[in-house]
């Protein structure tokens, strides 16, 4: 398998390009507009063919590289089908396979972040976006999002996978690429010893300003980064 | 395998985090002095007990961690027989198996970017400190860096690996995790289409800044950090 993490330094977001195999098709998850050329000829360099560009859900701190990637590579790009990115050409729903010249990707329906934020599950890791990061979760206070949907994702949803996935988030902050279920289960700050209803409190009561780029990236993002 | 790749931001320095098993022995490579207690905490997260702290050379850039963590856990500090620091633990030689509960790293004299640079081989990967970067290579200009040496290092020695090995670098500066050697033997525009001479000659001219850290950082380091 070929496996690409990259991180954009000004948004502090990680991309990751998968395909099975050299010249096979390839999928990127979470891409950033300014980027794209980078990815293109990343993905040229290994002679992969991009078929799918997804975002686990409409970002607010960067411009999404989807609709750009579209217009270059006619790839088809794919969000939860709750997005409100009427643009994506395909909405996905949970439990769906993707498949991606044998390699596969389940999506998993995880709202709390926002109430249109998908996981993505392959058999040895997951794409968590932003509901859940390496000893933190994602804010809950704009786009839909739910600190009780929050817990309910990452409790019974990603807690539920086997304890040696390992978690690759949309963010870090603090210089970490991977986690695994195991540990944030056991060693994750905002849910250790918390109840749901203390959890909720916590997460309502963060009083983060809002990302410098959400006024710009929220409306960029519905028009797949394109408007 | 566990396997951890941290990046400091203020020097874009990776450093790496390997053990064969949880609960198990650890080795480091690459530590920066002022991450320390985050690897600590890590470490004992992971129920890690570490054995090794490694440094690939000199850096000049950021300050080492290997002194800090020998005091505090135990480990053994270990850098290239070449080394000027003499007070790390051991000198590796060449050839040098290093055994951490079965993981096994086998150091590789590649000098270049400093006269005392070794990289770090796997079955499957390679650690290659500051003398190949992902589509670039480490400076030659100071510390017994020798742009012919780093050629040779370069093509006579990491590229005699096995083509999908994976290389994993000390720094990087746009975003990247991971290359592999055969992307850097067709993509590597520092040495695609040149002979040596005319990558000395590149090299040689390329009039860097020295790092900002320098003056700090050698003398620092020269004493494992600590002084």
């Amino acid at each position: 398998m070929i496996f690409r993490q990259l991180f954009d330094s000004e948004t502090s977001t990680y991309t990751y390009l998968l395909a099975r195999r050299a010249g096979g098709e390839a999928v990127i998850i979470d891409p950033v507009l300014g980027a794209t050329d980078m990815y293109i000829k990343l993905i040229n360099e290994l002679g992969l063919k991009l078929v799918f560009a997804m975002d686990t859900h409409t970002h607010a701190d960067h411009i999404t590289a989807l609709g750009t990637l579209r217009d270059k590579t006619a790839c088809v790009t794919i969000m939860g089908e709750q997005t409100r990115a009427e643009c994506v050409s395909h909405g996905v729903t949970d439990g769906e396979k993707i498949d991606v010249d044998g390699l596969v990707l389940q999506a998993l329906f995880t709202p709390g972040h926002t109430n249109e934020s998908y996981s993505f599950v392959m058999p040895d890791r997951i794409f968590t976006g932003d509901v859940l990061l390496y000893r933190s979760t994602g804010r809950t206070d704009f786009q839909g999002g739910d600190a009780h949907k929050s817990w309910d994702s990452i409790m019974n949803r990603l807690f539920k996978l086997p304890d040696d996935t390992l978690v690759y988030a949309a963010h870090d902050y603090k210089g970490w690429t991977v986690s695994s279920i195991a540990e944030e289960k056991k060693h994750n700050p905002r849910l250790i010893g918390r109840t749901e209803q203390q959890y909720v409190e916590l997460m309502n009561n963060l009083k983060l300003p809002n990302p410098r780029l959400m006024d710009i990236a929220v409306p960029a993002n519905l028009a797949c980064g394109k408007n």
